[in-house]
């Protein structure tokens, strides 16, 4: 990407809009790449891409909604008048059409799918949840019988709009329209003009249902190496295909959710660092909220301790650093055991044994840990038994936040939810209160040795 | 994936082995797709697996590496005698190839290579650093001058090894080997035979230099949709190609780094669930110790308010709240930015109109939660001033957590650091420091009012 030629052309396109140049201005956004065209129409005031929209020819308008990101096509289209969205709708990808229709107003889209000449196309997606295989499909794929012959193929590929984008194979299909095998471009090419796709097809087809978590087609996909995913009914019908592009998409929307929620940011990955204020504080707001609820059930656990904390003041220095180190062991579990779970490396009944490992690490961290904060506060002090009482809470605050790492994901798994999922307030909590009790509980039983 | 099939066979594989039938669990292992083949195949125990390599022909054990974890398959790799370890390497791809010698100590990949057929092939990937799209490479590609008909390039592809990846695209070079033309193998099944390449091939082609960060070739990749990257040297002559399977293997490794880096966990990727504990304790620790290092200067604030304390022990209680919530503001900021910079949102120069947003979100969060936490606590200690002063620290460190969440990570990037690197533990220093000071600086200033 050439962030300077984008810098450059915006340039252009600022100063023809001032000269009152509309022609000049769509002919500088039309010298760029597509992908580098909607960067730089994203960057325009939203009265200026409403104003250049309409003057783009409806292939280029089609590929700048394609390469924009979902909302923000969608919040453009919204403006468009029904006859030039539907023809612009008809130009682009099923898939990438469909996710604009789903995110109009149902009367809208009812509308526009009226006029539109590809309805049928994509009618059918729109009936799959965005975060599923049949969401990420499209319906724009070819699909053969076995009698066909190369050369039949080779006519029908030559057929096609040039401008849609090159299928790596052809499927096969039976009469029921199961998906019966699959044919590389590469083979077609090397076999003779003659020979069926019965004789050329690999049976060994890799599938999902439409019902599939994208995730999950993300993880097929990935692990077999397959530029493309075939997408099958519940009578194991061809219906839809997944390519690599959207994938990568998935992977990286995944895993911007996972970072998300683990930091407590939100909890859908649509947010950006430039996406709307409002946007930010409803999605960011309620994680805070939350959070405080949790920080006054731990304040609550400190607050049994005041009469200590009266007596000795130095106990409310050291009791965050016993809370603090919880905390960063506690979501390195939770990071590992997260990861883990998306990549696909640990399962439910992997429970003991990931908890016994965590219980070892927590004992070698804790010992190391323990031994250092309690040399710090002794040297710090000057008090020996303030020393070894920080120590031992540390070793059990660390065992403490090895169970927290491990247990809150796999049982919000267990529960079928995100194991990513508010894990890291809620192991937090659980390191904030075991290291508080555990510390200023110590400290009262040897507040005589202490003080 | 068959987590059910997966685990039939292993039990086949013991049952067999436990009968000394070292033929059947071959053919139970062989049963398995290669990329299950490879899950199976690290399920068993390192004995198991030493005993049953050497036995695969030399394809299957060339698959096997193939699809294993890097690190895995080289320790397998290196406890093969020198001669069958160059056939199998002879098998695999380049750029698999190269990972593996890579890591065998240089004495024996030297010996490896001298036995090696396709030892050219494989070479000149060695000199490229991992990380760089040099070292994502592989020099399986084909490149045909631009005079080469489409009878021709059909007749190079026939020739090829059929177990070879298909190549999606055919590159076109000029004398000097410098990369003029990409042709798609679809323009190819659809050209007449006399054509020549320089009439079909795509003059646009977008290519990488072999020293750019795979990250960035990642988003060149996804940017553009490619499904292969020409990757050339310094003289614009093609030297190798990356395929998107790669690239999707760099997405999750670098989300994985962003995620472990975020959260103190490890600063390599390397780390899993199932990582060994050394490995786990050689990653975790440090991060833990310099936690320990930031957690006792947050609790040299609090020591110097000290006396304040001693008058007034609640203060204790509700130091942490002030502290927590700010640290949760702090890491969402921080998520924002990582993950913008990740993806390409985010430049240096955007730096004063990301903070004046933060600013803006910090006094919305920080006027609603000041409120809240002034509220909660004036409820349960039924002082209107301790809700009062608890309320503006909170307002002051959620702009403190915004302001450090964006200025830490764009630092990094300035210093040509990971913005991941450090800066959760940095921007929790932050926000603990501000937070205890803030609070207890203002308490000790009103402390008449709270007593």
């Amino acid at each position: 990407m050439d962030q300077t030629l984008i810098d450059t052309t915006l340039e252009q396109i600022r100063l023809a809009l001032v000269g009152g140049k509309l022609d000049d201005a769509i002919r500088a956004l039309t010298g760029l790449h597509p992908a580098d065209r909607a960067d730089a129409f994203s960057d325009l005031p939203d009265d200026t891409q409403a104003r250049l929209l309409p003057r783009l020819d409806v292939g280029s308008a089609a590929d700048l909604l394609e390469e924009m990101e979902d909302e923000e096509a969608s919040d453009l289209a919204e403006a468009l008048p029904v006859g030039a969205l539907a023809d612009v709708l008809d130009e682009m990808e099923p898939d990438e059409a469909a996710n604009i229709l789903g995110d109009l107003k149902p009367e809208q889209a009812q509308d526009v799918l009226a006029q539109m000449d590809e309805a049928d196309e994509v009618r059918p997606l729109l009936a799959h949840p965005d975060e599923t295989a049949g969401g990420q499909m499209t319906t724009s794929f070819i699909a053969l019988r076995r009698f066909t012959t190369s050369q039949q193929a080779i006519d029908f590929l030559r057929q096609l709009d040039p401008d849609q984008e090159t299928p790596y194979y052809l499927y096969v299909i039976d009469r029921y329209q199961k998906l019966i095998g699959i044919v590389g471009l590469r083979e077609l090419v090397l076999s003779q003009p003659e020979t069926t796709m019965e004789t050329i097809m690999d049976r060994n087809v890799i599938s999902v249902p439409a019902g599939t978590d994208q995730e999950e087609a993300a993880r097929t996909m990935t692990r077999y190496d397959l530029a493309s995913l075939p997408v099958v009914d519940a009578e194991g019908r061809l219906i839809g295909v997944i390519t690599y592009d959207d994938i990568v998409d998935v992977i990286e929307e995944e895993a911007t959710e996972d970072i998300y929620r683990l930091s407590g940011t939100s909890s859908a990955s649509d947010l950006g660092v430039w996406s709307p204020i409002g946007l930010n504080v409803r999605r960011r707001l309620p994680w805070l909220v939350f959070n405080l609820f949790t920080a006054f059930l731990a304040a609550s656990v400190i607050s049994i301790f005041e009469g200590t904390i009266a007596r000795l003041a130095a106990l409310a220095v050291f009791q965050s650093i016993v809370a603090g180190e919880g905390g960063n062991a506690g979501t390195q579990a939770l990071a590992l055991m997260v990861r883990g779970i998306a990549l696909g490396e640990v399962e439910l009944k992997d429970v003991w044994r990931a908890i016994g490992r965590e219980l070892l690490i927590g004992i070698l961290h804790g010992l190391t840990i323990g031994l250092l904060v309690g040399i710090g506060a002794y040297l710090w002090r000057g008090n020996f038994w303030l020393g070894a009482v920080l120590g031992m809470a540390m070793i059990g605050n660390l065992l403490a936040a090895g169970m927290a790492g491990t247990l809150v994901p796999l049982s919000l798994k267990a529960l079928k939810l995100d194991p990513a999922l508010a894990s890291a307030v809620i192991v937090t909590t659980v390191t904030d209160t075991v290291g508080f009790g555990l510390f200023l509980g110590l400290a009262t039983a040897f507040l005589p040795l202490l003080a």
